[in-house]
């Protein structure tokens, strides 16, 4: 038979089993964080209509998506899982109660080019609240607690919440006289961090003239260890200023009681997000010890998330993990807890007998107790047996031979300490509960 | 702005939140049922490339399979989740030990005709094991455990898992000598439960040559109440056969202690499974009340997985359950359990002073206690906000007014009851975890 080279495309994540354990024990906990929170779990489907999913889209994005013909159908791969919400919303509209929270962890498809570390195919795990023509400031204020829980979740503890406003900015702008000139401002003061206030007045100056004056009077304030101190004299100038300053009041005044830690948030004016979609609050997320990674949460608020497919008005607010691109970034930085299990069952049953009944019985005893377990029968040496159990990482191996079951006992071996020990049949599923309890306890992530 | 109609694609599921909770309570189901078996989890990507993923295929499945051009890629969405498992067990053979047990449970793509019931992106719930060289039979034996133990953690009861065994046919046809026509005999004998044993008969005899008395023979033996007694007449005629009655027998052997209660198990001459995969035992489910669904969980044992892509032999055993279907004809059937809460919030906040401090708190101090906890603090009439708490099923509402925050309590109202009353804040969280806890009891299926 002629042979086809079996091989993964390039760009597409594929890990092996241990990994895939750990990539999933993330997925898990961020699930867990956003039901929390009360977002409800939403699963729109991988393909759309072209018509659909590019109603917006245009430019880079369009490049990258990943099109087909099927019949007579233009069809596309959904490159974010915004879009499909927005189309979502807008036609389940009278279905849906608003706010509508909802979360999706999902597969999202951009042909970018290959590079490491640069996935075609990633997850997503986004949440977002959808109001029905209004939405309160409170779940704008309530996003960095849950940013800041799941990242706790996870194990992370170096990680600062960054948030700012977009009226506060559009506002600054206009009482500076640089509306006209605002895209180019938001993104040369974006780059802030990189090349530093000086270079950043040079550009200002230079290529956008904006005077010296009012050059050195933003950056004043962009790199002020206190925001909103340093944002007081610029009160009353501006309605949409004095809006954006009371909405990030709003959102510091109630991270105490959201429990953030206020040395896990900070506000940062430099922070855009993007010059068309957000409207209000912004957020990023930096890892402290690795901030070349860049944000791995980010998000903000937005105030029409599907003017492409309905008159109605409905802001929202959002957020998204990038969390193939975090997971191969925390596999690679060594961060990944290797401590935990990742062992497709808690107990390798190794029967010594040529009846099977005594190990089968046990085996569902096992199950029955919740231990996963898995029944190895293959004719192999001892040898192997036990180079197999090394090679899945199965925490204990059961050994039952004609001694055991004639007395009734199992033979239990750690695999990590070596001890070996028998138990009462009887008590043994209980015994393994136990003890593989103590082995799950821990973060997925260590720092 | 010129508007796109939202529309999702037809033969695209795409649930509503309640509707999306219980399909994914069906889904956790099967994959904590799987793990606790010793599967590990896999997750490919849905794109391969098109050389790879149509190596064996051809005929219907080509045609049906969402093939797409990107730059100068040849690409196709899998269309179920075998293949990707061949080419995955291929690629990473030695950084695999075998056997090789793992579960996965995903999305795949088929552009069958559109009718209702058929999807064309739906869920496949996958295990296989996978051997290197060889696999015992009792990773066979293990089989109908698993679906038992899938169905009943489901709910149900009225099922039964039906099996045979290739070797069994495939030896009678070489022992009644019709060897050369096993495909049109084995595809004829599996009418039998549609149009009866005459019809079958006379369709063997007429339209394939098979001699009334081999015909009688072979229906005889099909229809036995006990096949396995009715098979022992046949021992010893033909290798392959005594093998299969062997398989069979072992398979009936480990019932007991695997946990399967003899009433949901049967053994079924007739059923072959396609004609070409498998080798050994073959698996069918069917629900006893709703047999026109026909079965909702088949597979069986083959000899070589990936012999497409690898030279090294690879047998194994695997069953699939279609999990979109089957979710629709359990919605269509009126069988999901509409009692088990579906909203996105164990308890919904309802703040009625303006500094919202306390409420944050008790959102915060619910959360902690893991009850799922939404601040609602839209400016609606209070009709508009029970209004909304009817529509998202929350099972509590918690008022917290100028005169509980005084009091330090809380007033919870049980939305089912009707029922309301006072609790001291800081046991609030512990009292809601209490009472969700009892809502959260039952199957997502009801018979």
């Amino acid at each position: 038979m002629e042979r086809v080279k079996a091989r993964t495309l390039s760009g597409f994540m594929e890990l092996l089993p241990a990994q895939q354990v750990q990539f999933n024990r993330i997925k898990d906990i961020l699930e867990k964080t956003y039901k929390r929170y009360g977002f409800t779990p939403l699963d729109t489907p991988v393909i759309e209509a072209s018509e659909v999913l590019l109603a917006k889209a245009g430019g880079e994005t369009e490049k990258q998506v990943y099109r087909l013909t099927k019949g007579d159908n233009d069809l596309s791969l959904r490159f974010d899982l915004t879009v499909p919400l927005a189309k979502y919303v807008a036609l389940h509209q009278n279905e849906l109660a608003f706010p509508f929270r909802r979360y999706q962890i999902g597969k999202v498809y951009r042909g970018e080019r290959a590079q490491r570390g640069r996935f075609r195919e990633f997850y997503q795990a986004d949440i977002d609240v959808i109001g029905d023509g209004s939405l309160d400031i409170i779940n704008e204020a309530e996003i960095p607690a849950i940013i800041y829980q799941t990242f706790t979740a996870l194990g992370l503890t170096q990680f600062r919440i960054r948030v700012n406003n977009r009226k506060v900015l559009n506002g600054l702008f206009a009482v500076l006289g640089l509306e006209d000139r605002a895209g180019d401002v938001m993104r040369t003061i974006d780059k802030l961090e990189k090349i530093g206030a000086e270079k950043v007045a040079a550009i200002l100056v230079e290529d956008f003239g904006v005077s010296t004056n009012i050059a050195a009077q933003l950056l004043e304030l962009l790199s002020a260890e206190d925001p909103l101190a340093a944002l007081k004299s610029f009160r009353g100038k501006n309605e949409l200023l004095d809006q954006g300053i009371e909405e990030l009041c709003t959102v510091v005044k109630y991270l105490g009681d959201f429990g953030v830690p206020a040395d896990h948030f900070a506000i940062d004016l430099t922070i855009a997000r993007g010059l068309d979609y957000y409207t209000g609050t912004v957020y990023e997320t930096v890892l402290l010890d690795h901030p070349e990674i860049g944000s791995v949460c980010s998000g903000g608020r937005y105030d029409n998330l599907a003017e492409y497919y309905t008159d109605k008005q409905l802001p929202g607010v959002g957020i998204s993990i990038g969390l193939t691109r975090l997971f191969y970034v925390l596999q690679e930085q060594g961060m990944l807890n290797e401590d935990l299990p990742t062992a497709p069952a808690d107990v390798l049953i190794l029967p010594m007998t040529d009846d099977l009944s005594h190990a089968v019985a046990f085996a569902t005893a096992c199950r029955e107790k919740k231990v996963r377990a898995q029944l190895y029968t293959e004719p192999k040496k001892f040898k192997a047996k036990m180079n197999y159990a090394d090679r899945t990482g199965v925490p204990f191996v059961a050994f039952l031979g004609e001694d055991e079951v004639a007395n009734g006992v199992v033979s239990l071996k750690n695999m990590v300490s070596g001890e070996q020990e028998k138990v009462a049949l009887s008590e043994a599923p209980a015994w393994l509960k136990e003890k593989v309890a103590t082995l799950n306890v821990g973060f997925p992530i260590k720092e």
